[in-house]
């Protein structure tokens, strides 16, 4: 681990408990039967642990796609082919995909990041061109990066999360777009937890039973080529380097930028989630800071909402990622901190107590 | 039953299973992969069905809070007193309630109505003054209203389905406020469904253990005074009347006239989903009509939608009612109208189509 992310990661602090208590404090005094709003109470405690304050606010809000290949493609473990992720960022670009419709009605920001794209783009306003390199090496016969592109794909992230900060976002999403990124995350996640990749591995964007055997079977097949057979947790960053991708990366580096930050940061899908879980696992004081937007239909996802410890606020059986989930719970999010900001209290609203059992 | 009642119920048509058919097709054609906006789809296919055409639009919104009180509360079945009810309504006309807050965020329009609180209000914008009686009779020792009582509760929320789709508003909530309500709700799923009274009681606005015990006891009692311990769903109205409330009877009033007049209609938890299920077993295809905003800690909750068949958008521990899960699933259903409208196609995004298998 190189100096400047041993920085980062000593810099990143757990939220203070003393907030959480204070801010159930006050959403106990607000005219609803206790603890009535559920989750949404949860996240209100949350936001104000995060924001330190008494009068948390969403000032800004953006979703960051961050798009990369992979070489793993080559073994026949997708539904789409590789051009489709220089295709979909062309998209994101235009306007006509379901995270710029999400993003739209939630007022948020998209910005797409090329992190690794087998394919070029000419200069766009939504676009940040941080191209490490064009899509990871096939892991099953060499490890998906370096670790200089490591290094390099993972600054993207923490760069985008400074940037984020200093024009007053405090709300961030984390999504992606990348051809065969579910057997990254299922080789991840198979990594960390040591469940067997058949517990693991899903149908990705579309694929048959028969192909999901397959891909299970190959990334078998890259644990072994790995040494990854058996949970390897305290080597997390490795297991990011040889099995993960260049958008993962880059992704981790936001998530460890954002809770420096105290940004709250909503992760999104299976692979985004993969992203937290290898975050978590070199610095679990992240923890505090992330929202869990959904859970997906990918079988992985669950088991690492689980190891993370989050409770998805949506579970509306999307398989989609580009942030699509994370972005959709930003209007629970709101809605939390304005119920908690606008709410009278009993005293306020002169409304009667529980009657003494 | 009477003619004006019947002639509404036959009114009610089925939504022609073809819209959903053409609404899938164009969801087939968006970029993304096939069925990966999972419920999000379902909802868009409805409202498309609703709506008859493939350019659904929300054009307005709004939640009617029904307000009323119940005789039931003398058996001490409820953690609030029943003044709450009243001062309640003050707090929604007032703008501090987490309705309010919930509809402000939604750009939805508040409508209180007073269908039979056992208090006072004078005039107010917000407020609609239809108030049948007091509060319902003591279930216990008498029918909770008598047969004109439902009929002119029924109307209120009839008269206001016909006022709301008259100014344009096409996507509406019901909600509710009536101390001793979910008493009255646990009573209709008992007598509707067959189920126990003990497995349907819950805690309501927070009882203990204890109380829950001797709500469900109570149950248990006026629902053989009122020869009810047999599941009746042939005599929904006869439910109603005996162990319903003004307020749920209002409600059930709103969703038939919303499925004539082919409005999209959410309800919210516990109560108004027991308006819903006297609704479809009345007329089952109101059913078409029809999300489910949310499930609630209700235990009765799940019995019911899973007798309408409606799954819930959200899932996020609420116990609240006033329409607070209904508003909150106003954003899914207008981000999947927006999806199905906004969204660029494979052709015209020009991207690769599936691998073969």
């Amino acid at each position: 681990m190189n100096t400047a992310l041993q920085t980062l990661l000593s810099s990143i602090k757990a939220a203070d408990p003393v907030w959480r208590q204070r801010a159930q404090e006050r959403l106990d005094q607000l005219t609803k039967p206790l603890g009535s709003l559920g989750c949404l109470e949860e996240v209100a405690a949350q936001v104000v642990a995060i924001q330190q304050t008494l009068r948390p606010q969403i000032a800004g809000k953006s979703v960051y796609v961050f798009a990369a290949d992979h070489g793993i493609v080559e073994e026949g473990v997708t539904a789409y082919p590789k051009e489709v992720t220089r295709q979909m960022v062309l998209n994101f670009l235009g306007g006509g995909a379901a995270i710029n419709v999400i993003a739209r009605k939630a007022e948020a920001r998209v910005i797409v990041v090329d992190a690794g794209v087998d394919g070029d783009f000419t200069d766009h306003p939504g676009l940040v061109r941080r191209k490490v390199r064009r899509g990871t090496s096939n892991m099953l016969h060499a490890p998906a990066m370096t670790e200089e592109e490591l290094v390099a794909a993972m600054q993207i992230g923490i760069d985008l999360a400074e940037s984020a900060s200093q024009q007053g976002v405090n709300l961030i999403a984390v999504g992606e777009m990348g051809i065969g990124n579910t057997t990254a995350a299922s080789a991840i996640t198979s990594a960390l937890t040591g469940q067997a990749p058949e517990k693991v591995t899903g149908a990705g964007a579309g694929l048959e039973q028969a192909a999901v055997r397959h891909k299970a079977r190959v990334i078998e097949a890259v644990l072994h080529k790995h040494g990854l057979s058996v949970p390897s947790v305290a080597d997390a960053l490795n297991v990011l380097r040889r099995v993960g991708g260049l958008e993962i990366a880059a992704m981790t580096g936001m998530i460890l930028a954002s809770a420096k930050l105290r940004m709250a940061c909503v992760i999104d899908g299976f692979i985004s989630t993969a992203a937290a879980a290898i975050a978590y696992s070199i610095q679990p004081q992240i923890r505090d800071y992330l929202f869990a937007g959904h859970q997906s239909q990918e079988p992985g996802h669950k088991i690492l909402l689980d190891l993370l410890g989050r409770t998805p606020l949506l579970q509306l059986s999307l398989r989609l990622g580009e942030g699509t989930g994370a972005v959709l719970a930003f209007h629970l999010i709101e809605v939390a901190v304005n119920l908690f900001n606008e709410m009278a209290t009993f005293t306020q609203a002169k409304i009667s107590g529980a009657v003494p059992s």
